[in-house]
């Protein structure tokens, strides 16, 4: 079971002996580490997050900050900027907690009951964003197979699929999307949630990505999971309150939290993805060769 | 950007416009559920877990349940055997809970101290079993591309990767597999861990996968993220105290559960991945035509 071919296939050096794709792969050379990339990275190849793009949910635990995709979902990132700053977010609540699949939080009062909050000046109703022309796109590619996309890469910070000719996010692991119910446009991001499992990449071009959090997944995906259809929490008293929603916008410069993406067109974004295929530190026994769209990092460091 | 070809692409059915894969797919037909495939699945489609193979880990929240792939990994399943029916895992703790990443449990006591617990009459080293000879191994395919395997599928109940000639087990959520350290034969199956965020596929061939949990993931991923390095809990009072742990084997039969696979050789299993490949529920706008290999369910249910 260990002959001499599996351990040069566990090698990544199978040439001449078994099909192990990571052997046609050329080693990209010279290699830096993943905190090498991280620690050398110029400023220049990191881009200051508009204070409009990102959002601050209060919960009792802590914060959650996430950011807009505005190169993607501009009619979304519009809605959900009027909802959050006309406070409609303020006092609702997680209402769901789906294993492996979803945090989703909103108003939890019975569709149309006089409870329902209203939704202020935002549209009731959007078009599903759900891909965008890849014209002027820079995507710049994952260099491996995806099972759900001809194409992957990253562009403007995110994880996307494209044919050539469309592009759109892709519901990686703390993506944050605009829940909707059966019509193609009945969602307006009054309704969020957020990816706390393995990606379920089915639901890509089926519903609008708005975003990704960029600090505090653990207070989400530690919630109690619900007991009711689809993670529902069946007694509202499991809910767990929303405090307080702002955009770092409407902070206060002085009190302002400011955050830097790493760009993934620079030099460092790419080097960090050969670092996460190429797996050179001491442990690995299989350097791996590969690596999926959903397991590429996406620095973030805060400002100060 | 929502033109003719765009929404021709959503609905699946590109075919001389833009180059969407899904269309290249002939669809199956006729097509069932996966409630469909799930409520008509004979009983010759699913096969009862040998008692000998689950182990139920004993929380003050309740039981995790997870089995042994003798399949895979004889002699880590022995080595766990071993363990468990001499008590080993008895008032240990869970040590380790990384965001997106590994719950891991064990001996917390510092290498190399007095209170490190013995291992009783188990092997303290065991050569890896990252793969096994492919001959012989019925692999029913996914179908859909992979990143990191040439080729994907599903063998005894299980995710699995392979080149043809070796087969391996591959690192997707739910998956449980046995810690080591620098050394290829460090691990032993006393320090387990069990994937709890999106499928770290690099680990695959670099760690013995032992088997995956059938049943109370939520105990485990619910729990407190650490904050120390790798998500260790800096604090052993952080730490979530193991009750018993006992192998079905160890059970009367009378007060023991019984678990049935469904096999993933059957008709009922290739019609399941067909049913999530080709979402066809109303929800969905595109009917996708794409699956991953993590994103197949493996489907279990308590014998009554």
């Amino acid at each position: 079971m260990r002959g001499h071919c599996g351990l040069i296939l566990l090698a990544g050096l199978a040439a001449g002996c078994a099909s192990a794709p990571s052997a046609e792969l050329p080693q990209p050379t010279p290699h830096r580490s993943m905190s090498q990339v991280l620690a050398e990275a110029p400023d220049s190849d990191w881009v200051l997050a508009d204070p409009a793009d990102l959002v601050f949910m209060e919960l009792d635990s802590g914060t959650v900050v996430f950011h807009l995709a505005e190169a993607f979902a501009p009619a979304h990132a519009a809605n959900i900027r009027t909802l959050v700053s006309e406070g409609y977010f303020d006092g609702l609540e997680v209402i769901r907690v789906q294993e492996n699949y979803v945090v989703q939080w909103g108003d939890g009062a019975e569709e149309g009951s006089a409870a329902v909050r209203s939704l202020g000046s935002a549209a009731p109703n959007l078009e599903g964003e759900y891909y965008r022309s890849a014209d002027g796109l820079v995507i710049t590619p994952l260099g491996d197979a995806d099972a759900y996309a001809p194409q992957v890469g990253f562009a403007h910070g995110y994880p996307v699929g494209s044919d050539g000719e469309h592009a759109w996010l892709t519901h990686c692991y703390g993506m944050v999307g605009a829940g909707r119910g059966m019509e193609a446009d009945s969602g307006n991001g009054s309704s969020l949630y957020v990816v706390i499992g393995h990606a379920p990449r089915h639901l890509d071009r089926n519903v609008t990505l708005v975003g990704r959090v960029l600090e505090g997944m653990e207070h989400l995906t530690t919630l109690p999971r619900g007991t009711g259809p689809l993670g529902f929490y069946e007694d509202p008293a499991q809910r767990l309150p929303i405090r307080r929603v702002r955009l770092g916008s409407q902070i206060a410069p002085e009190h302002r939290r400011e955050f830097e993406l790493m760009r993934t067109d620079s030099r460092s974004f790419e080097d960090l993805i050969e670092a996460r295929r190429w797996r050179r530190e001491d442990w690995f026994i299989d350097p791996v060769g590969h690596v999926g769209l959903c397991n590429v990092p996406l620095p973030v460091r805060e400002k100060v």
